[in-house]
């Protein structure tokens, strides 16, 4: 490599995304990159010409182990859609200004469906007008809802924070009642797919008996249904377990949560933000059937428990971030790197490219067949395909009591 | 020691209180009890005579382990009020009764500000009865709120988990707004002490400048005010993320999550049921200031996240434990174990007791002298009581990727 190496890193954080930073500023190293730079909150810092020297952040092997143990994107993100070429000319002219000026050879972005959508963009735009540097995308996002790749970096970690949660709420519901009925309502993310829902499953083994019920965006939801589900098993034991979905809906279209009176937000793609599917739940079971209820929503610590990550995770991720860099170097563009699963038992996983073209914009959902007839749980071939992303572990590196991370300031 | 021992366990379940059981255990054995029984859901099962030989169910050194890193009460729980002696003297002898028949020498209760209020009554029976079973309390409780104790086994490990997720709360903060501004309101559990809430300081360090205010329930919360401290700390920076405790009233003794329209529930002890504090903090802020804003409560995790706990809570609770054993095979009765700390640093503990008499239903808050003059903070005094209780790590031992515990059958 001759010129110069650029990241960004765009949408919803993960425990595993600097990790996919990591390989790629190791990668770029190694492979001669004079200077990496790390764009500041993605492409639209970098409209601002906002960017940092990587290597004055990552000064050292230690500092790259604590790279991959620092949550959420250390270059900060952003949720910023470019426009269609055609509609906006000039901000492409403007990115291909700064790029040109900082001698950019590889353009490296680390996102979801959305940022796949800027690699796009991007890699067009340089073929058409001639532009020599090369665009690949690099999977992120917990969700697990990108096409073509196995699975996406980060999921296998928000996976096994699930799965581990689920069992320690499990443990906390059956401990506290005695003589009267306990319903406690887990809240997941995921919007429109299930991937992380399901991985509530995760939780059931010798030593625990997992959720009673796991409901998934995929199905319509039917409340009456639910509560008759639940009515049924108190009669069979004190303590009711149930994950859901932020995302489930009724037939009619309309989100559980929005049948609260709660407020809705809107983020900057139009997705609404979601939250109170749980304590709407909880609240219909306790006001139906006489019990006690409680919602609980995972929230934000999904993505950004970095204290509990997979390592075949936080590997995979830094092995996409590297490859990304090797695909760049010699010569491919506007593709993303995928993970490609060779075995489920002995697990074996490896890199290759799809065009981004076929990624962008589509989701992958949990597969029908996947999911058990009543709609209320996930089959063996959901955990079989789930269980090797969530093995081994990465163990925080302790200061004082608490996990070390590679310092972020906010000032750069 | 010649009879048998029995435990039990009571009140909202920690991630330590299973390692004060494995410290009963241990030491009752130890000490040569012919057999150590469990109550199923503490008094309340015993009255039914749901009680478990430990033994059968702790098989050896493995099971041991286990148990120390199962959260939640592994022989159950129960939130069960022992009359006053002379309102219902039938009840207690049923109690002496089921004791009598099982030989039992030394009853050790595991628990909080209640469940002494049960070794207080017990013991004050059997001296005046003439009974020789001897009763002693080991507290537990992740608020802290126990007297004369220098802290509650339970305690450590939640505030650890607390310190260690708002530090990844910050990240995700941070990385996640470009341009506009984002107040995230972290509610933390602590009814009317806020030692919990002020762990959310131990975040702060080298890399991580901590939330930017800590509201406790001991002092009196403002919402005007809070919104102008947050206006002001978004004209300076883009993410601003403050704890709040689930407890802070109004001047006029109102609950601020009594300002929503949600549902509230009362437990058996006449508790009101908190919650949404921090989801109606965070939608006056989005109204008010016209940033996003969200609420994320930290919920039942804090006390059940037993794959992150800190070692020297585990040891202590296992070491309150077997002190309880030792006391009253010693025949000591109507005492609780407590913690004297010696020194901060190097942090030195050790066990002792007190008249049970002078412990029960008086809550221990925060001084005011650790909060700062503003009241939103905690100051460097808190902050080095709490450090040493945070120290050191007990990995959780993992099989197939999710931690395992200590097998909870609940068909006992």
């Amino acid at each position: 490599m001759k010129g110069n190496v650029i990241v960004g890193q765009s949408g919803g954080p993960t425990s595993a995304i600097n990790s996919s930073l990591a390989g790629v500023y190791r990668t770029a190293i190694d492979r001669g990159a004079k200077k990496v730079y790390g764009m500041r909150h993605g492409i639209q810092g970098l409209l601002e010409e906002k960017y940092i020297d990587l290597s004055e952040h990552i000064r050292n092997e230690l500092d790259e182990e604590l790279l991959k143990r620092t949550p959420a994107a250390y270059l900060g993100s952003c949720r910023y859609k470019l426009p269609e070429i055609h509609e906006n000319p000039e901000i492409f002219e403007k990115i291909f200004g700064i790029l040109d000026k900082l001698e950019i050879e590889c353009f490296i972005y680390i996102g979801g469906n959305d940022s796949m959508d800027t690699i796009k963009k991007l890699s067009d735009y340089a073929i058409v007008k001639g532009y020599t540097t090369k665009f690949i995308g690099v999977p992120k996002t917990i969700d697990n809802d990108l096409a073509l790749t196995d699975h996406t970096p980060g999921y296998g970690s928000a996976a096994k924070y699930i799965g581990t949660s689920t069992k320690e709420i499990i443990r906390d519901s059956n401990a506290l009642e005695y003589g009267k009925g306990l319903v406690t309502v887990i809240e997941i993310m995921g919007r429109n797919a299930g991937w992380l829902t399901g991985a509530a499953a995760l939780s059931k083994g010798e030593d625990c008996e997992g959720p009673d019920l796991i409901y998934l965006p995929e199905l319509a939801f039917d409340v009456e249904k639910f509560v008759e589900k639940v009515r049924g098993l108190l009669e069979k034991k004190q303590s009711v377990v149930v994950a859901v979905s932020e995302g489930i809906r009724l037939a009619d279209g309309r989100y559980v949560c929005e049948l609260t009176d709660g407020v809705d937000y809107v983020d900057a793609f139009g997705h609404k933000q979601l939250s109170g599917t749980a304590n709407y739940l909880a609240c219909r079971i306790a006001n139906e059937l006489g019990c006690k209820a409680r919602g609980i929503e995972l929230s934000t610590l999904q993505r950004a428990a970095s204290h509990l990550v997979s390592r075949i995770d936080i590997i995979e991720a830094y092995q996409v971030g590297g490859a990304a860099v090797k695909a760049a170097d010699e010569g491919d563009t506007g593709e993303m790197v995928i993970l490609e699963r060779i075995s489920d038992d002995p697990y074996q996983c490896t890199t290759s490219l799809r065009n981004v073209h076929k990624v962008s914009n589509v989701e992958k959902v949990v597969p029908r067949k996947w999911i058990n007839e009543d709609g209320d749980y996930v089959t063996e071939e959901f955990l079989n395909y789930v269980k090797p992303l969530i093995q081994g572990d990465v163990p925080p590196i302790m200061v004082d009591g608490i996990p070390r991370h590679l310092y972020h300031n906010d000032k750069w």
